[in-house]
């Protein structure tokens, strides 16, 4: 029988009982470094493909962590590439992210009216033809 | 006679000296705000509508304006939309603009493996056709 | 008790009756140029940030209304980016308000298949490398 | 011998001189149609595969001729999809083509506001997450 | 009487028995291409524009037959530009095509890494600014 | 003194007699797994954030490898995809690689038919505003 969580992606989502050891040991990192039972779709849909599963997570676990730039501020830059790129699934899991690790109202209402911004502004350069200031070039 | 530097954009590029009252007005409030006498072609190109010079710097300057987020982390989400809609103009000069407000390099490279990564997971999760989590459905 | 019509959006939708004397002032000015008691989700959703919703609205009427275009032209200028962008909201609401300021089946049809023509001529450009020539390289 | 004006593409391009009789008879539609000599780049990259260079013309001339909308409204709309796309080369080429149909400036700059604008509320509606209103919905 | 099939399309979806003979004549020859009674919604919207339609139809046909790419990697190409586009109906279509024409779940997968680390680096080339090295110049 | 390589990128170029240990390490795997002593820019820019080097080369290598399929059917879904996202560098690279892998200019150009018919029909499809058939839903 088909079930109907298994239907919600071209291969299917591949749930923790049914998963290998290769995926579980991934879900089990995923659990411990975000301290939570819940794996979300994205990682049941891609643990299809365990290197893929095993290289984006450990990629994603390396790249959001605190750092020169801290966690909420790595999140507010991920949702902007998503709404840029006008993906629903990647707004709304980190939205919920990134309200998670701080995020008021405040902050995501400044936040999108920078992406709407920059948006509009990308546009009036390109459709005007703007060549680059001399002194925007890279000098190094 | 046709200057150089009237010929880097569709309509052209309006000088201070050349510039109407209005245009002159925009001009100054760039030039107080941001302390600095550097007019860049942007602001040029689009003078030829005063109108849309007017409304595109009064939005910029309230949007980048410090507030639940400080102007920095502003330039970085300006530039995380801009590189992922392939803008040269945009990523050049704001990233100067976040360098000249305190973006380090060991900031700029965290944020940019946070666009590539973004970048590859929105598509990651759309070619797989990942259904959004109930848990992620807005709840308000 | 969450009223259904508050869950559509991450904040949620402010209804007339619920709102700050600010935004219903931006609902009532929607209304009367507009000329009609309803109040699409997009101002229902953005009005959590009234300086937004204020900022939005009079650009909008201001960039929309009668000038060196007609507001159907610009009604299909608006919806031959949306749909280049992917964005089905817009595309919904902005092919609604091109019917309702006269865009026939005819005019949507064409209007259609110049937006796909230029998509697909737009990366043969790009995949093919073409260099721009001398003759459309701004002159002013 | 290379010849330059043969390094600007991908595959180069093929001059009229050296062009086989089937890209001729391309060739000398694009100028009797067009009422000029100027064959520009776009058509001499893509003359290296003849049934794209056909059905492409065809599609154009078909698709651009004067129907329930003028031609120029339709260079307009291609401008428009050029911008959003950020590609240079159409947007050097379709704002002369516009011109030499009649675009003036304020016609220009009216029609880039609305690009502008279009692309800021595109994301912004993305971004909240807002739910299509039912009366938006299509009824046919 | 409005049908349920006809409202999921801004102007409709036209069925075979509803069609004019210019539209059926499309259909036949979709059916008898591609050996299937079964004509996808995607036809029957764009039916309302005949003009679009046939063109639409017999430049697919031309370039998804067999040449010097099999049909197998041409549709896996045709999913790499919609995942890219986040176009829904397309990566849903054409996946399901692909399946038919042999695509395995590996090949798939395999498909999927490079599309996404693809987009990744598109923007981290981007967004460091990067030159394009001489050597990949075009040389002819 | 600064040399005129390092100015081509935001951060500059680093070359090998200038790479740290970690770097030259990484610069050392591509040149033997590409079988050349040429490192292109794009690495040299990274090269700036170790890290980001190290993994994006592992991805790639990991993920370009001879598989389900074979190489050259995955550097053409790379330009596909740069092609899509219009990104200058990456067309250039990627068209010198695949033909390095043997792309013949026939299997260019049926490639750039694809890209082109696939980005117009992505927007055909939304333009029109077409739900997926039944047909077509992920039934796993």
């Amino acid at each position: 029988m088909v079930n109907y969580t298994d239907r919600m992606s071209t291969l299917g989502l591949i749930e923790y009982k049914d998963a290998s050891p290769e995926v579980r040991a991934v879900y089990d990192d995923i659990r411990a470094t975000r301290k939570t039972d819940f794996i979300n779709n994205f990682w049941k849909a891609i643990a299809h493909d365990p290197a893929t599963l095993k290289r984006t997570w450990e990629s994603i676990k390396q790249i959001m962590a605190p750092g020169a730039l801290d966690p909420l501020t790595k999140e507010m830059i991920y949702i902007a590439v998503s709404v840029t790129n006008q993906c629903g699934y990647c707004i709304a899991s980190h939205t919920v992210s990134a309200q998670n690790k701080g995020m008021t109202d405040a902050m995501f209402k400044e936040m999108m009216a920078v992406v709407g911004m920059a948006n509009e502004t990308n546009k009036l350069v390109t459709g005007y033809q703007v060549e680059i200031d001399e002194q925007f070039k890279p000098s190094r």
